[in-house]
C-alpha cells in the first residue's frame, strides 16, 4: 500500500474542482479521482447547454411579436433542429474544455475509475488502496429514470442525452414540472415541437406560493398543455409511446424525463464510514462545515442531496477543501438562498419561502407585470413577483415570482434579504424610469401601504423618502 | 384680485404632479397652470416613445443573430416604419392619457396658459393675477436648436416632433450623443435607416471613464458612423441636407437635433424675485429642499436644470410639495446618482462619476463581456463594466459601464452603493449561474484581489465567504 495523502477528492464536477482549487493551495499530496466522463454535470449536460438551447428557442419565439411590433414575414423565418443542436454543442465544448484545463494538467493525480470507500481514511479504486488524513466525496448526482421506463431505449431521452440527439421529433412528452422539466419543455416547444407537459403533483418549478404558481402554469399553458395532479405512466407502442396521466392518454414519439437527479451514492461503500445512515442511504452531512458526522471525510455538491445548485456546489467544494486542509474545522454561514428557472417569464425563489413564513407575522406585497409600462413597450407584460415582509420590522424575508427579468430582479432581492434591508431601506433605491424594476417597487409598495407608518419628520431626518408612483 | 391660495403650481409634467400629489393631501387651495400640451414630457416625447421605438428596432435587430442560432429566413424579415410609429403612438396616447387623468378632475384649479412671476407670491396668467402663499415652479424643458438651424424646417427633427411622423427617410444625422442622441441613433440604425452621427467632444451618454467611453463608441460604431470631436454645421440644399463635421461632410434627408435640453425659465419673472440669478438666467436652488434662496418658492424637475431625470423630478415634485404644504422646511437626503442610457448593450453611471473620484485613494475592478459565458449563450457578449472601490476600506463608490443587462445590474450597483457596502459585503451575495451577474462578479473579484486580504478566520467569523470562479 502507497503513502498516506493528504487529500483524495473523488469527483471532478463543479464540486470536485472547486474543493481541488483549495486544496491545491495548502497540499500537492493529492489526488482527484472521476468516474466516467471528466467535465463538470454544469457544462456537460446541465445549466451551460440548456440555457443555449433556451436563448435559441426564446430568439424563435420572439417572432411572435413582430406583427405588432410591425415588422412583418415572421411567418417565414424557420428553424433547424439539426443546426440549433450543432451549436449547442459547438458551444458546450468549449464550457467543457474549460472545466477540463485544471485536471489535465495534474497527471498522474488525475485518476479515472470508480472509487469505493474501505473506511473513512481509505478506499479502492481500478483495484488499488489509497490512503488518505481527509476524503472529498463529490461524486454529483444523475437523472431519475424509474426502471420500468428503461425500456424506452431511445424514445426516452434525459439531459444527459437530450444535447447529443441530432434532431428532435415532432411529438415529445416532458414528465415532470421542476425546474429542468419547465426550461426544456417551453425551449421545445418554442423549437416547434410539440409537447405535452405533466407533473404528478400541483407545484411547478420549486414554487410554493399557490397564487405565483398558478400564474407560472398559467403562462406556460399559453404554449403547451401540462397535465397536473397524476403520475405519468408510459407504455411503448410500435409507433410511439403513449403517455398515461389519470384520464389522460397522449401518444408521442420520445418522452424526456424530468424527474429530478438522485445523488450518485450507490457503490460508494458509505455503510463502511460507521455512521447512521438515512433511508435513501445518505449519511448526515453538516451544511456549514460539509462534514460527515465527526469523520475526516466531507460531501459536498449534488453527492449530498441538500441544494442541488452550481453555485451551492462551488461554496460546497469550497468549504469541503478549506476544511479537508485546515488544521482546525471552519463554520461557514452559507449565503441567502436563491433559485431561478430559466423560463420566459423567469421563475424565482428567493430567501424564505412563501410555505415555510408564519402567515400571521408576515406581509405580502405584490404586483403583476400585465399593465407594467415598460414591459408593456417590449410586450413581455406578464408574470407576477410576490414579496414576503416581516409584519413587525418591515424586513424583507423572501419572494417569489414569474417575471420578466425576474433572474436579474432575483439578485436585487437576494442582495437586500441578505443584507436584513426593510421595505423602507430599498424604497430608497433610485429606480430609473422606465425598467421592470419599477414593477419590483409596485410591490414594495404595496407592503409599505401595510406597515405602521412613520412621521414626516422621521421621514427627513433618516433621509429615507419614497416617491409616489407617476405612471 | 381674488383671494391667495395656498399653493401655485407652475408646470404639469412628471415633477409639476408629483407635487400635486402632496399638496393635494394637505390643502385644496392651490391651483395647477400649464403652458401648452397637457401630459408629461416623460409620457409624451421622452421616456416612454423612445423605449417603444428601441423595442421594436432591437426586435428587428435580432435577426442578425438568427443564422449562428439555426434560425434561417432573417432576410425576408421586412420593417414597416409607418407601422412601428403607429404603435408607438397608440401605446403613448395610452400613457398620456394616464397622466392626464389627474388633472382632468381637478376643474377650474387646472389652469391652461403661461404663467409668470409678479413677485414671491405673485405671478399672472391669461391676464388674471393670482397670489399664494407658495409657488412651486415645475416648467421642464425644451430641445436645444441652434437660431441658425430653424431654416430647415421640416428637415429638422427633435424629440418632440420624431415620433409624429408618418414614416422616417433614409438617411438621418443625428447631431449629439447624449442619452437621447445614442438610443434615437441606434434606434433609427436597427429599423433600417442610414444613419451617421456627431458628437462635439469625445465623452458620449455621459460616460468619464475613458475606456468605457471608447468601448460604448467601439460598439455603437459597428452599427452606424460617428464622427466625434467637431461641431456639426447645417446647410440646406434642394435634396437634403449637408452636414459637416471637420473635415467630414455628409449628406441625409433630415437631422435629428439631440444637443440636450434647456429649462423653460423664458419669460417667467425669475428677475422679479429679488434674488441674483447665473448667467443662465437660474435662480440658486437647493437641491435637499428645492427652496429658491429664502423664499417661498420651490424649483423641480427639468426646470431647474440639475438632474434632468424622470425619477430626480418626481422626488424634486415631492419634496417642493411637501416644503410648499409644511409649516417648517424639511431637508431631504437625495438618492444614490443613477443614469442609464437604453441602448444596446445599455450605458450606465452609477454613483460616483470616474471623473470625480482621487485616483490615488480608488481602485478600479473590471469585466469585458467578450468572454462572459452567459453572454455567450445568448449572443450579448460585448462591453465593459468597471466599479470603483475606496482603496482603504473597499466599499464600492462607483460604477460606469457599457453592459448586456446593464440596466439592470445598475439597480443592484445602486443598492449596494446606497448602503455603502464593501466589496466582500457584495461578494457575499448568491450569484446563480448562468447569469450576466457573475460578469459583475468578475469585477468585484478584481477589485477584491487589490484589497488588504483578510485572513481565514475572519472568512469564517464572519461567515462572508466568497467562492471562486468555475467558469
Amino acid at each position: 500500500m502507497s503513502e498516506t495523502l493528504d487529500v483524495i477528492i473523488v469527483g471532478a464536477g463543479s464540486a470536485g474542482l472547486s474543493a481541488l482549487r483549495q486544496v491545491r493551495k495548502r497540499t500537492q499530496r493529492f489526488v482527484i479521482i472521476n468516474d466516467g466522463h471528466w467535465g463538470t454535470v454544469c457544462a456537460r449536460v446541465g445549466c451551460m447547454p440548456s440555457k443555449l438551447l433556451i436563448e435559441a428557442a426564446n430568439a424563435f419565439h420572439r417572432r411572435s411579436t413582430f406583427e405588432e411590433f410591425g415588422i412583418h414575414g415572421a411567418d417565414r423565418l424557420t428553424l433547424n433542429i439539426p443546426d440549433v443542436l450543432r451549436r449547442v454543442r459547438r458551444l458546450r465544448d468549449d464550457f467543457v474544455a474549460s472545466t477540463l484545463k485544471t485536471t489535465e494538467e495534474l497527471g498522474e493525480r488525475a485518476i479515472s475509475g470508480h472509487a469505493r470507500l474501505l473506511a473513512p481514511d481509505r478506499l479502492t479504486v481500478n483495484g488499488q488502496e489509497l490512503r488518505a488524513r481527509n476524503i472529498i466525496i463529490a461524486t454529483g448526482a444523475h437523472p431519475v429514470v424509474p426502471s420500468s421506463w428503461q425500456k424506452l431505449e431511445e424514445r426516452l431521452l434525459t439531459t444527459d442525452t437530450l444535447f447529443e440527439q441530432e434532431t428532435l421529433p415532432s411529438r415529445m412528452a416532458v414528465v415532470g414540472m421542476g425546474s429542468i422539466g419547465i426550461e426544456m419543455a417551453q425551449a421545445l416547444s418554442r423549437l416547434g415541437i410539440n409537447v405535452v407537459a405533466f407533473n404528478s403533483n400541483q407545484a411547478v418549478a420549486g414554487l410554493t406560493d399557490p397564487q405565483v404558481n398558478s400564474i407560472a402554469i398559467e403562462q406556460l399553458e399559453h404554449e403547451f398543455p401540462i397535465h397536473i395532479g397524476n403520475e405519468a405512466d408510459l407504455e411503448i407502442l410500435h409507433d410511439g409511446v403513449q403517455v398515461y396521466a389519470g384520464s389522460t392518454k397522449v401518444m408521442v414519439d420520445c418522452v424526456l424525463a424530468a424527474l429530478g437527479r438522485r445523488p450518485n451514492i450507490e457503490n460508494l461503500g458509505l455503510e463502511t464510514l460507521g455512521v447512521s445512515l438515512d433511508k435513501h442511504g445518505m449519511p448526515p452531512v453538516n451544511p456549514n462545515t460539509m462534514q460527515i458526522a465527526d469523520l475526516p471525510i466531507f460531501m459536498a455538491g449534488d453527492a449530498n442531496d441538500q441544494t442541488p445548485l452550481l453555485h451551492e456546489a462551488a461554496d460546497e467544494g469550497y468549504i469541503s477543501g478549506i476544511n479537508a486542509t485546515h488544521a482546525s474545522l471552519v463554520c461557514f454561514k452559507r449565503r441567502t438562498s436563491l433559485a431561478i428557472v430559466f423560463s420566459d417569464p423567469d421563475i424565482s425563489v428567493v430567501g424564505c419561502r412563501f410555505q415555510d413564513l408564519d402567515s400571521e407575522k408576515t406581509l405580502t406585497g405584490e404586483v403583476h407585470f400585465d399593465r407594467q409600462g415598460r414591459a408593456r413597450a417590449g410586450q413581455r407584460n406578464k408574470g407576477i413577483m410576490r414579496l414576503y415582509a416581516d409584519a413587525e420590522n418591515g424586513r424583507l424575508l423572501g419572494a417569489e415570482m414569474c417575471a420578466p427579468a425576474g433572474e436579474h430582479m432575483a439578485h436585487l432581492l437576494a442582495l437586500a434579504i441578505d443584507r436584513s434591508l426593510t421595505v423602507q431601506d430599498i424604497l430608497r433605491l433610485p429606480f430609473y424610469h422606465p425598467v421592470l424594476e419599477e414593477g419590483f417597487r409596485t410591490a414594495l409598495r404595496d407592503l409599505a401601504a401595510q406597515l405602521p407608518t412613520g412621521n414626516e419628520s422621521d421621514l427627513a431626518t433618516c433621509g429615507a423618502f419614497d416617491i409616489e408612483a407617476l405612471d
